[in-house]
């Protein structure tokens, strides 16, 4: 299995990114990833009970488990907390991008992030998708991934290669972060490329179980979005013996959770006005589930997370974040061991003393900078 | 009923608070709440499953029902995370104090505030506690309310009387903050002293019914402390005709709600860091705890307290908690009102569209200087 720290198209695919003036800095903010191939698609989105219109537009889309050619992104607006508008505004630049590709509508999936409550300037996209399907190529990822951020100081990308039989699989994977990041889909778009030959049934299970581990185990504030969104298609390209539950399906995940932990990590390196990149692992639990709620809950503690910024070594909170957790634990067997706390890698070790199960979750810490980019963004 | 924003004590009571050098600076750190009429107790404890000792020996002292008279509280030190030592540290000092008192050591409460993880100084208070005693007097609660504060940067203070009956009734809150503020009894030690004649099962009844509205309803930084808690003495000193649950239940209620909520306001006014005091209304709910929980949901975000800090009307970042807050909530039909960012006092008003319930909670914004605060506090 090789890891590429770059974005790497599988076979089939292409993707561009321009910018069509939803930021008002110029920088690039529409996106597309397509492939001409039939592609199954498996999405998991935030749980966030208000959800953005895009979201409820794709959840249309995938009933039925159609075939898939597109998804298209813009930054710099959510299109959430924007009404039925909000959601004929979707529809309608699918419908665009519909045409423009010769495709039917139901083939696309879309994401937006940015900031919420605002309509989408629809003009400004519906103009430029000729120009985005046009510049469509292999090269376009390098568009495309820097399209989808926000506050992000830099791209997260990976791609994984590994045979299965003789043939070579390709995992490509893009993201962006940086705030308002919690688990269950929560701040964060995801979207991974592979030109495997897989079942939908296999291609599902499979991004459940990686994004388990991986996305839903990094929480940057807490804050879970209305937008987020890890989307998968798969092309079948690769002419691979089939991936399915019972074939393949181990070498598969274990390729896909390569890639959605890579991506987590960087949106987590990536934190907004973090300065630490902190590991929680929690072990000795009774179960997965629950050596992750203690991490999450020492994670999500803004005095844990401000006691890493100051580098400062109070310990009891780490004890009192493990005793809110709603876990029942006792004091006595309970173990906390942290690294050095003068690094930008920080370790964090947790002994529960109840049972065999572990987790690791990854954070950042709170700090000044946080406070001054979230108070000023708009 | 008169609400004086001073601490009076009620009839029978006594206070003392000195230095006994648990705190560096030389700042009070011991205070005595003590009458010699023996008084009925309710208390209610942090929820957090790692309990300080303190709390662990007052659990102990409260079964059964007895009569007790006096409360000691130490801070600069919370007395937790220090395993089977700490508790026999906390039942050392109030041996000492039984001693002193002549009374029994189970008549007597115990609270503990300040950095979690080291041995009490316990030879410092037992030193301490003949001089804390000898000057017990009515004017002494000036320098207990002084003496339970940590980083408070004001004391927490109220009093009440109205009468039952003929006969006056007083009802003496005092309260210390001022981070790690969150619901369940989380991060705050609260004392309360009243004259009334009342039955212990409605003390107790009376008790929960006030904090429920009060103390629940407060959150700085969702941080649930291991120490806290909130203690009611009742001396029966006032001669009024018994309270009960069936008799003049509901005015001793209203009288302890309005001391648990000045103090429980006045914690987050005084939050650490905080520049802003902010009202959460969430109306329209189909019951209380379901309001609750999307106020706390609100006011828990870090995301929406750095908008309040920045002044920045992000209302986007209100619906996100609100649909994260785990409630069934439909985007249609959800209202936001906020009222001008430019003030102290912030109002929130979200209407949810499910019931005709609602919860208000108060909370504090989120700023460079609690990060400040706590990235330094040990």
């Amino acid at each position: 299995m090789k890891v590429y720290t770059k974005a790497i198209l599988p076979i089939g695919f292409k993707a561009n990114g321009l910018a069509c003036g939803i930021k008002k800095s110029g920088k690039l903010d529409l996106a597309l990833f397509d492939t001409r191939l039939p592609a199954k698609a498996a999405c998991l989105f935030t749980t966030n009970k208000i959800q953005a219109a895009p979201i409820q537009l794709n959840k249309k889309h995938l009933k039925g488990d159609r075939q898939y050619h597109s998804i298209i992104v813009n930054s710099g607006n959510a299109n959430c907390f924007t009404g039925e508008k909000g959601l004929r505004d979707a529809e309608e630049s699918v419908k665009a991008l519909a045409h423009t590709l010769g495709a039917k509508k139901e083939s696309i999936l879309v994401a937006s992030t940015g900031i919420i409550g605002r309509r989408l300037p629809l003009l400004k996209i519906k103009r430029a998708i000729p120009e985005l399907v046009k510049g469509l190529s292999r090269a376009g990822i390098d568009k495309a991934k820097k399209a989808i951020i926000t506050t992000d100081t830099f791209t997260k990308e990976v791609t994984v290669k590994f045979n299965i039989g003789k043939r070579m699989v390709t995992i490509c994977g893009v993201a962006k972060g940086a705030g308002m990041i919690a688990p269950h889909m929560a701040t964060m778009l995801s979207f991974i490329l592979t030109d495997a030959q897989i079942s939908v049934g296999a291609l599902k299970k499979a991004l459940k179980a990686a994004v388990d581990q991986t996305f839903n185990c990094i929480t940057v504030d807490g804050c879970m979005s209305t937008n987020d969104a890890v989307m998968v298609l798969a092309n079948n390209a690769a002419g691979n013996p089939l991936i399915d539950i019972n074939k393949n399906f181990v070498l598969f995940v274990q390729a896909l959770k390569i890639v959605c932990l890579r991506l987590a990590k960087l949106i987590v390196l990536d934190a907004e006005g973090a300065s630490k990149f902190i590991q929680i692992k929690v072990s000795r639990a009774k179960s997965f589930a629950e050596a992750r709620q203690v991490a999450l809950s020492i994670a999500n503690s803004n005095l844990f997370k401000t006691a890493m910024y100051g580098e400062n070594p109070n310990f009891g909170r780490i004890a009192s974040a493990v005793g809110a957790s709603g876990i029942e634990i006792k004091e006595k067997g309970l173990k906390v061991k942290v690294s050095p706390l003068n690094k930008k890698y920080i370790d964090v070790n947790v002994s529960i003393n109840q049972g065999r199960a572990s987790a690791t979750v990854y954070t950042s810490d709170l700090t000044c900078e946080y406070i001054k980019i979230n108070a000023e963004y708009n």
